[in-house]
């Protein structure tokens, strides 16, 4: 090492950020390691393609509109999503160098353990099925698809992120799109402040939301990758006890809520993303307010559908809450919101 | 929990940052929850100060000038610092009532086991001792204030924190000022955004270097507390592997550069702050250009020192300079720093 000079890592000075490096904890847990870590899921989406370069990308209607814009518009093609929240008979078409995406509803592969897709996988071995894990932290079950893309802020206080990962069990070694660039500094304090926000001043929403929605609205299919920061957090992530955490909090809304349930297992093997609820028509935005008052904050999946949803999927879109059940919150937490949304929707 | 309304904390909703709150690490080794959290250390003495409303605040003549500013000039005493850097006889005289404040320079208590100390505090029982434990990880040998100052990040990688912790073993119970307020967002941004750069980005010195120097300048006396980020990054510093890691980066140093060092053991029982060598008059700013011209950034101790000093603490502030042994560096990192200071002191 003598004369390293220049050339050499700058030695003391004042410190950068001190957080464990562990490799373990989500990181691990999802094979990150075997992949490529981009800002976010859509620009991983969007690196697949641009490698790939299939004839299509199909997509569910029933799915965030934003994520399909990873794609040129001429080449999205859509498929209607079934009363299973798998691929509706008749609607997907893929060709031979197609791609089909296939999202892991609240965390569940459709069917009985993901039968659903691995029948149309089987039936199409020229074409490569994505598996959108963006509300999957564990399906429980085998993967189905040739690739997963994971979205760690959708499932946990991670800035940034969206992994792509190859599933080497399910249609061979995946060859890898470039590698991402390093963030620049800005936009992952940007990816950030929100949520810095919200840890440090977890009671003042007023602070801490319209920071959020601010950065929501610009994100953007990039070469970036994911920080340094989000990976180490991801790092330090308890699987389990996570996992845990979210399984009983759904048993106590699955219990309390039954009548208005989407999912029919109220103990599931998958890690549950929230617990999707059915409301009558006309009733869901009246509801969501009613809760808003009351300081709960469930999402809406999704406001803007792509292309032109089938009947069911927007029907969906129109009468569908998701309430959390995520490691934040406890089982009074999940007790006082059965009876709020009970409440309101009475 | 009925009826909680607009009152409760918000359920759901975007994530907070996700950040083990262990409550160990750092934060148990200092005692921190026995204490109050400020951003910094010279916030945390003007709280203590103000609640004591001493006659005067004594401080050493060789220590950071910035320091001192935590009392009104007006109040501010001077000592001499002796050969082995504990009080020097004939120049430190408090009057009852008095605040004494003392530095572990280098992580070292003054005297054998601090008896320097020990016995001025023993001759003054009406006096309240300080000890400032900015290079201080751990003595290795008990409190001899009333009170310690800790300031994280002179020793890790911690955005900001100065923590004021009563040692009850030394003189009784100790009454805690005011608890300072919480951080606001853009103060807690403002600490982070250089650590976070050069975590990101860590051989690109020319983005994080003036970052850092701007935010050094903006320190200020402040009623702010410390932020939870910084509190929850404390949790997470493995104490045992810091403390061992710079044992033995220290003893490379102390190998190596015999002749130069400031310390009289090779392999000291306290955690060091650095290797600190001294240099002939004239000879150190030369050699720390040397260094910064190969990516080696040792600190000066300090270039600005408040009151009149004495001929030995203005010659210490002139000729001294601290390498880098922290827990960031291997062992060949020190060997390299070793060979480049030893070439440029030559």
């Amino acid at each position: 090492m003598s004369g390293a000079g220049d050339t050499a890592a700058p030695l003391g000075g004042f410190f950068g950020l001190e957080l464990p490096d562990t490799g373990a904890g989500l990181w691990a847990h999802w094979g990150a390691a075997r992949g490529l870590a981009f800002a976010n899921a859509t620009s991983a989406l969007a690196a697949l393609v641009r490698r790939a370069a299939p004839g299509a990308v199909w997509f569910p209607g029933f799915v965030c509109a934003e994520f399909t814009h990873a794609v040129p518009e001429g080449q999205r093609r859509y498929y209607a999503v079934d009363e299973d929240l798998g691929p509706e008979a008749g609607t997907l078409d893929p060709a031979p160098g197609d791609i089909v995406v296939g999202v892991n509803y609240f965390g569940r592969a459709a069917g009985a353990a993901g039968a659903a897709w691995r029948a149309r996988v089987a039936a199409h071995p020229r074409v490569t099925f994505v598996e959108d894990c963006a509300q999957a932290l564990d399906t429980g079950v085998a993967p189905w698809g040739q690739w997963r893309l994971y979205s760690p802020r959708k499932l946990a206080g991670i800035p940034d992120g969206g992994l792509l990962v190859p599933m080497d069990g399910a249609g061979g070694r995946q060859v890898l799109p470039p590698a991402p660039e390093a963030p620049p500094v800005e936009a992952v304090q940007a990816a950030l402040a929100a949520k810095l926000a919200r840890m440090e001043h977890p009671l003042d929403n007023a602070l801490w939301h319209p920071m959020n929605q601010a950065h929501e609205a610009a994100h953007a299919v990039s070469g970036q990758g994911m920080s340094t920061l989000s990976r180490r957090l991801m790092g330090l992530i308890d699987v389990a006890a996570v996992s845990a955490r979210r399984h009983e909090n759904y048993r106590v809304l699955a219990e309390a809520l039954a009548p208005w349930s989407v999912l029919a297992d109220p103990d599931p093997a998958f890690v549950p993303f929230g617990f999707p609820v059915r409301l009558a028509p006309g009733q869901r935005d009246r509801v969501a307010q009613a809760l808003y008052g009351q300081g709960i904050f469930p999402a809406v999946h999704w406001r803007d559908l792509p292309g032109v949803p089938s009947a069911r999927d927007r029907a969906r879109a129109e009468s569908w809450l998701t309430l959390p059940c995520d490691q934040r919150w406890s089982v009074d937490d999940m007790a006082r919101m059965a009876r709020a949304f009970a409440g309101a929707a009475a």
